[in-house]
């Protein structure tokens, strides 16, 4: 164990001249009754921390290493993070993704300049290509999360945000392979042992929850979430050790809690949060950890979200809070009906969004109608309330989801 | 006249207990080779600059004045500005809504402790009730924008970017009524006068544009643009008079240009901002002024978009850029097509994100059968590409948008 305080101020110094100090921003609103400070890492160049951890790391290569260059294997953060690290440095990089990854995520990854290796297959596969790669060219392969100048580099973010708020008496921390919770627990706990340090996990993703409580490193068969960035099966020996010596509790969200948050922080502090950037928020908002009236500082790690998994997110929260709700109505065999239902919609306040009327069906009657209108709502109550106000005017409701 | 560089200072003293001084984050991305520093307003409280202004201005107000409460007329920013500002200063609000005004801004209003009247109608309808209203109570009435005081409080921002980067050589200022360029643009000439300042309006909202080229305030018969907080028919006189003095040009952009830069804010720098916030991104993006080489602040106003809204944008903006794309192929009279244009697909490496199968339809013969495709691609040339492909292969594409 090389890990020490001093490490991480030596990363904080290399850093300052790269990494942004990202804003630590006050919302009263994710917790109601609670200060939960958000550490904008999702605002840090390349859209995540692990600018942080890569750069630190190639910083400390030997110059004998740099000119070999170095190799990473990932479709997210990382690659970016490594490939942006590698041109600052002016070193070659070559990083493994896997052929199935986002094209976004590919073409970011390009523009820093890195030579970018698509692989057929998954994750694994990569990872495979890769390490024979190292063999032939001898380079550095840049680990993720298990490596102790990755984790030094990522701890700078607790510096920080002690710096910021010295008052700080709990942090939420997001987990993969355990990176950056490692060294942000180190670092604050050796700064300020009376402050909580606190992990999140995917539910589908525990790997490092399962092996806290368990006390030994496990490994999932399988991992499945939409916060597709802390997707890991199997933590890392370092990152285990420091977790199980400096992490005072590790929670799990599910998706549709993290999909809640990631339209809070849009819609609310107008950040965009990827998946695993707004695990630590959707710990605090659906109140996993006791931290009522204690100075809280969420990480929000990475923005790093595909627009069109966001739309999807967007809708779905929208939804489950009832604030876009939709029916499809059986008109009765009269006229003025499309006006009857309107009324009714607009005297209780709810705007509808779309309106839709359709004749007929394979499944229908021919003489059947149907009228599919979507609205904004207040809430599901309010739903409810329109509901029960269409079917009190003799209104059938045939279904009331999309 | 009687706005000084003084008044201004003065603002940012008393704003200093109470509004975020906001980052500004420098992006490499937005125009190529230009470094865009953007001044986060998204992020104040309330989710735009329009705080400071109201705060400043009720923070000026006499005791008996405060007893009798204050009076606004919005249906957005301004209205949570207002609202929070009398909330901190303990005083009564009553904030006149058109009924037609969206759910989430009214409640978010509501949330602040202000009295919500709903009035029906448009703007108009609103802003006449709020008038009579103020006979009745003698209360004051905030102006969103033709007011020193205001004036004076949105001006604290030019103060702001200037302590940031003392090396500033362009700020380009969203434009509605004026009221935050014409505090901007009055504090960054008193302190520097070689920085440029420039404002953007939208193109179907140049009220403020119109009247400068022609030297004369001039009322617009419409206004028609997305970017709703800047939907103003007519300048004030005040800010008329310090736009003519200070401002050294104003442009416009299209709905298209602004949807564009919202998308851009959104992926390269993870930050929601509005139509209104984003005209300033927009003009940078789409080179409408002679910035290129030089410092330049953009100033992103506000973040308080409808999240319905945002989702339609997002999928403008992909369409626009091909990167979302849509195929309707008429499929032969042969087992394993679907097969097949999997393959074409999959080859030239789009990602397929959705498919529909259909069979007949009310405009097409019986036997008709279609395939839908929506799929990820990297631009319009990589689209045409896979349309080619497919087309040499013998397939017809009955159409190529949604």
């Amino acid at each position: 164990m090389v890990l020490n305080i001093a490490k991480i101020y030596d990363a904080a110094k290399v850093l300052s001249q790269i990494a942004r100090k990202t804003d630590l921003i006050l919302s009263k609103t994710i917790l109601e009754g609670s200060e939960i400070y958000l550490k904008s890492e999702n605002l840090q160049l390349t859209g995540s921390f692990k600018l942080r951890g890569a750069y630190y790391k190639i910083s400390k290569l030997t110059d004998e290493q740099k000119k070999k260059g170095i190799i990473a294997c990932s479709a997210g953060n990382h690659a970016q993070g490594v490939a942006l690290a590698a041109q600052k440095n002016n070193i070659n990089a070559a990083i493994f993704i896997p052929a199935t990854a986002p094209i976004s995520k590919v073409e970011a990854t390009r523009k820093y300049g890195a030579e970018i290796k698509l692989i057929d297959g998954v994750y694994d596969d990569a990872y495979k290509a890769a390490c024979e790669f190292q063999k032939e060219t001898q380079g550095e392969f840049i680990h993720p999360f298990n490596d102790e100048d990755v984790i030094a580099g990522q701890g700078t973010i607790g510096l920080e945000i002690l710096q910021q708020l010295p008052e700080l008496e709990a942090v939420i921390v997001p987990i993969g392979g355990g990176g950056l919770i490692s060294g942000v627990a180190y670092a604050i706990k050796q700064l300020k042992p009376s402050c909580k340090v606190y992990g999140v996990q995917a539910q589908g993703a525990g790997s490092m929850y399962q092996s806290f409580i368990n006390k030994k490193i496990l490994e999932l068969p399988v991992v499945h979430t939409f916060a597709d960035g802390t997707a890991v099966k199997c933590p890392g020996d370092v990152t285990f050790d420091l977790c199980m010596k400096y992490v005072d509790d590790i929670v799990t969200v599910t998706d549709d809690e993290i999909a809640s948050a990631i339209l809070a922080l849009m819609e609310r502090q107008k950040l965009v949060a990827e998946g695993a950037g707004a695990l630590s928020v959707a710990a605090a908002m659906f109140s996993k950890l006791p931290i009522v009236d204690k100075k809280t500082a969420c990480i929000v790690s990475g923005g790093n979200i595909d627009v069109n998994i966001l739309s999807r997110v967007i809708n779905r929260g929208l939804l489950k809070s009832g604030r876009l709700s939709h029916l499809t109505i059986e008109l009765l065999d009269k006229p003025g009906q499309l006006k009857d239902v309107s009324s009714i919609i607009a005297e209780y306040g709810a705007n509808v969004i779309r309106v839709r009327h359709n004749q007929g069906g394979e499944n229908t009657d021919i003489n059947d109608c149907f009228l599919k209108i979507s609205m904004e709502t207040k809430n599901q109550a309010h739903f409810e309330e329109i509901q029960k106000a269409l079917i009190a005017k003799g209104y059938k409701i045939a279904s009331n989801v999309e």
